[in-house]
């Protein structure tokens, strides 16, 4: 079975979605066969890329708030990322493009590494004095990751590479429906809006496993197996 | 899309049936949003690591056929690798255990290389004078698809690396009902067995397509879009 998982970096109820999804597959009893993918799926899209500015302004400009008031509503989101173990601070953390970190995520998927480097990324956005608008922070971040140090600079340096596939992430993402993340679709069945509780993720893949249908054959030709490979032409002199 | 291929590198009809899958796949008007995965299946588990003997002889034994007769067989498998311009020596090819190479696919998947690695397996077993059962000819085959000869050396040396996603593979090939490889699998919905004519594979591509539907939806929580974060509790007190 697999999970796909469309989510971007500035967003806390992704990285709270990310632990509450882990947690759930952690209690399902087939979670061994199950495989993850991440996907691109930006915010602001048209913000430019080097406008930065904290969150907490950004809050109390988009919803009309004080800065007090701003700061309560990350406290909010916070006390739920606390809750799953994770730090989160209120104070500090700017809010940016995040086209790079996505073009970057997708050389990780590449090479084997992207959830690590989604984890790396979240922590250092959310947790720490660490700025994923910073190049220099993404490479760090890269290196961590385990990729290649000049890979992931040549990535950043330019900007056409892997910017298709984030595209393409985003146009799937419209097409399936989604107008906000983080969310998570099952065998393209089963689609999961949101960082649920754990349970609810539980259950969406008890349902995805339960409903798996029997394959409808579209063709059937030569195949080798344990006995052989057929050989028609041949076979019909025996 | 997704389009997940068992296969066996000791499997003639695989490494024509990927042939004539890519030039189906490539007469598909979406084929850039289909992905593509390899997974293991062997054609002959039970073969003792290092047991291995010329395809020739193996063929005429299990078959009750002269060596003429064998050569035969392998020559109809020939023409029909040759008419997709793919190299096939009838002669001097060994039949093994293949379980290692399934092993080193895995570490190639989890790096971003599987396709690379399968493609030159193919060529290094089917085309040239190089033999997939020799660890240090699977090491050089490692490095030319892009993989690190120290990690490769070590996951060869370790039986137990990647040796549960090639039971995994199996498993789940048993599950779908394959009992014979190539396998292609579209979307865990449609099955086509078999190494098909490109048209096939167009074919199901294009009824798979088609046959995409709506996600159900499991659950709707907190998300993040472009015009901001639900934060429910504060948003209730505007």
């Amino acid at each position: 079975m697999r999970v796909e998982i469309w989510s971007d970096i500035a967003c806390p109820w992704c990285y709270i979605g990310k632990a509450r999804f882990e947690e759930g597959l952690a209690a399902f009893a087939h979670g061994e066969q199950v495989e993850v993918v991440h996907r691109s799926f930006e915010l602001d899209p048209n913000r430019a890329k080097g406008d930065t500015a904290p969150v907490i302004e950004m809050l109390a400009k988009k919803y009309g708030r004080t800065v007090e008031e701003a700061t309560a509503m990350e406290e909010h989101v916070a006390s739920n990322a606390r809750a799953e173990g994770l730090g989160y601070r209120t104070e500090g953390r700017d809010h940016g493009n995040t086209f790079d970190i996505h073009r970057l995520l997708h050389l990780a998927k590449a090479r084997g590494r992207q959830d690590e480097l989604l984890s790396l990324a979240y922590r250092a956005n959310f947790a720490e004095e660490r700025s994923v608008f910073d190049p220099e922070v993404l490479v760090t971040l890269a290196v961590e990751a385990g990729l290649d140090e000049a890979e992931a600079r040549a990535v950043l340096a330019d900007e056409s590479a892997y910017a298709d596939d984030v595209r393409a992430d985003e146009r799937e993402a419209a097409e399936l429906g989604a107008t906000g993340v983080p969310f998570f679709v099952l065998d393209r069945k089963y689609g999961v809006s949101g960082g649920q509780p754990a349970e609810v993720f539980t259950q969406a893949l008890q349902q995805a496993w339960g409903d798996r249908a029997p394959l409808q054959t579209l063709g059937d030709g030569e195949t080798c197996g344990p006995d052989g490979c057929e050989v028609p032409q041949v076979k019909g002199d025996v």
